[in-house]
């Protein structure tokens, strides 16, 4: 089974400013969809803010098994309607992998529930990526770390919850260290942050980013089932209890009734 | 330095049920304000929906250590604005301790970034809490279990992520289990979700439960100065790196110029 | 890839007891490969503790890229030295099942660092699995719960370390809970611990446990190549470093030392 | 409550070597222990490898709620039998401190189940050490990082479990990082892990680093009476069990037998 995925792009940069228009002439969402097609496994396609319901329907979010996330200037430009429908997605099983300015945006924060603020120095310094936990699948094919030439500084603290895992940290000349790759899971929906990706640079190019990038949608995929009944709070009859019970005390609700919410 | 303690509660069915007014005369939150009140270190307060801002101002939440969250036919009332003050408190620092049916809060919603959903059902069933985590301060003082004769079920799954800690697990008559005490960070804030306290039981009269709250009121403070900071995502400018650095690459941003939100 | 599985069953009480002979002609660890031998993609063979060095040599376990554990009443018979090796193996990147009473097994009390204790009663009471964690790789096919007429009840608390995520939590018959499957990771190994499993009940006859273990096994499969090197503290010299040093300071080794242990 | 605290150290270097000796003329143990005395809630006395059972015997650990470990040349000179005496009382709720080299001491690695390996290099390079978790009680006090002029490079992949919580990153001249604070819980024991205290530096004089052994101490303190149980497995026979049972299906055991270890 081929795992659907969704490269989500802003793209904006890529067309209002020369130098990320000549890193990226088919768009960022472009380079990324490019490397992940190279992974046969993958079935790829690209959708952006500008599209109709920025190309995430409920039909085609229905569809995907794994999105993709860049967004950088226009966060607030993403419809609560969307976000909210995207959210719910990966409480069913939708895979997320949230892409560098990205842990700004709307869903990336709602998803966490914390602000998601960090430091940053656009200075085009070297970063290298260290492999912390090296048998993670995210990891897979990587050596000891990744290195980049030029790359925009994200500094601690990174206002997140404590992730599931840490993957990648990263070092920067200017000498700050970032948590570069660390794993969440919301309902049946496991979510990647992965830092590096400024659009001045040709992160997206680099095999290794490349190769960390593919990794990351075939860990995010869940095969199971989507969970679609998680938003529901059903109330358990009495005469349903797996143990017989007998009605004790007072009660606000009358038989059937739904719960408050 | 005693923990400054706002108790708020909903203030409804205490006032419209007669078998809720008889168990709580002075209101849930009263309750709760009194088995808080018995250890000295605690210094409580109370707040409701019916009042000005719920009760919860910028300058009341500025002087708050410690707010516990009971709430349950209501939570669509709670205003958006007092909310975000809420969660910003937290994200700083404020313990938050969330009660029963407050799991469909829109504070906790937001703090764990899921829906929350779990199972019910109002039988007046016994449960049982099993102390998993016996070194925990939360449990100080308990024996190995906590006994109620009559409570409502929560069952799983219980939609909420992983939790940094699992405190308690409940057993019910009818044959469930669910999570029935947990505890989470978010930025600086601890929080710690305690499920029984259905209103139509005398639950926050159990002495054991009011050792729980007194107990989770302790562990939930944080005496550090609030990390007023969180929400901010500063540039670091390439001169005031730790490690000098040179400018190299292509740039988006001006120096000084704020970054994208 | 197949997932290369190894069934270790302990295999005594099936020579011993006649009521475990009646229930598990072939052995337990004959049932339990059965069960796994339905999934074409596990390649299954079985050792138990009469084997040469347990049927554990150095050179199966190279080759083995799961092992699921059955031990009772001898724990203290497997020899430190194989112990030893399969615990250096879960580190490389293999993944073990810990079965029922295999909570006492030298290899999972080495794993946790833990006592790994718990209560327990020998009374045929009714068990039900909860599946807490409905989008986990585990609980894939199952329903909402797991029923098990009889069984031995393992009740909180269960002295290991705060998992990586539960998966399952048990309901008793007679009043207690049980966290009843959980995930760690220790190195690159995954481990994942399942309770049911007394031998004087049919429970590796029941289709659904059956599918827990199948699942399991394949959750536990990693398929990257083994951490060899985990076990090594490598000194990395001042002029391999990937920035440039200049030596500063006292030193206690000299250029090319080992390191102490 | 003052929090009685022991400050192991094995005494080598400082007896050994010059630089060691110059920087530490009363032992490392001596620097932490006057640095700990600093804070009026924390009795400190010192231990060493050459004491009598190590200084650590049964009475003392009963009466000792924290532990500081440093050891580096003789690891295997710790007796076997005061290790697992340590990890007892750890298990029942004594804090440990472990720091730098003693990632490799015996209580350690019997406490992660992990072989706690890391790079290293001994150049007197920069290490700077950056607070990721901003509100954690370990970190009161600090500012944005803690600088140290000279130190032993410990470099990822550091072979430990997932932590409970990372609360410091290190960043090293270098090139290189490490989670050079991170906490574990055992049993209803607390551990801290901090990296920086290679003994040809003055680290253990500096003010910060100071600071982070109280703060890490005052952390590891568990007020509650010790988990003295939590090595037993008791047998809870059917006529205690809290819901009422008949004794079902075939046992392995009689009544009032010991289960088997």
């Amino acid at each position: 089974m081929p795992v659907r995925t969704v490269v989500w792009g802003e793209n904006i940069h890529e067309q209002t400013n020369e130098d990320v228009r000549a890193l990226y002439p088919e768009g960022m969402h472009g380079a990324i969809a490019a490397a992940l097609a190279e992974d046969g496994n993958i079935q790829v396609s690209v959708a952006t803010l500008q599209d109709a319901e920025h190309g995430l329907s409920e039909e085609r979010l229905a569809a995907t098994d794994v999105l993709t996330w860049w967004g950088h200037r226009a966060h607030g430009d993403v419809s609560d309607e969307v976000v909210a429908r995207v959210q719910r997605r990966v409480w069913e099983g939708m895979g997320l992998i949230v892409l560098h300015s990205g842990h700004y945006s709307k869903i990336f924060r709602l998803l966490m529930g914390t602000p998601c603020s960090l430091k940053w120095r656009e200075a085009g310094e070297r970063e290298r990526l260290w492999v912390v936990n090296r048998g993670h699948p995210i990891a897979r094919g990587l050596g000891d770390y990744v290195e980049l030439p030029n790359t925009e500084m994200y500094g601690e603290p990174f206002a997140v919850p404590e992730p599931m895992e840490t993957v990648f940290i990263s070092w920067y000349e200017g000498g700050e260290v970032f948590r570069s790759g660390m794993t969440f899971q919301r309902g049946a929906g496991r979510i990647f942050y992965l830092s590096p990706g400024h659009e001045t640079y040709p992160i997206y190019h680099n095999p290794e980013m490349q190769q960390i990038l593919r990794n990351a949608v075939n860990w995010a995929y869940n095969p199971m089932p989507g969970w679609s009944s998680i938003t529901q709070a059903p109330n358990v009859p009495i005469e349903q209890a797996r143990e017989k019970l007998v009605q004790k005390g007072a009660r606000l609700h009358a038989d059937g009734e739904e719960g408050f919410r």
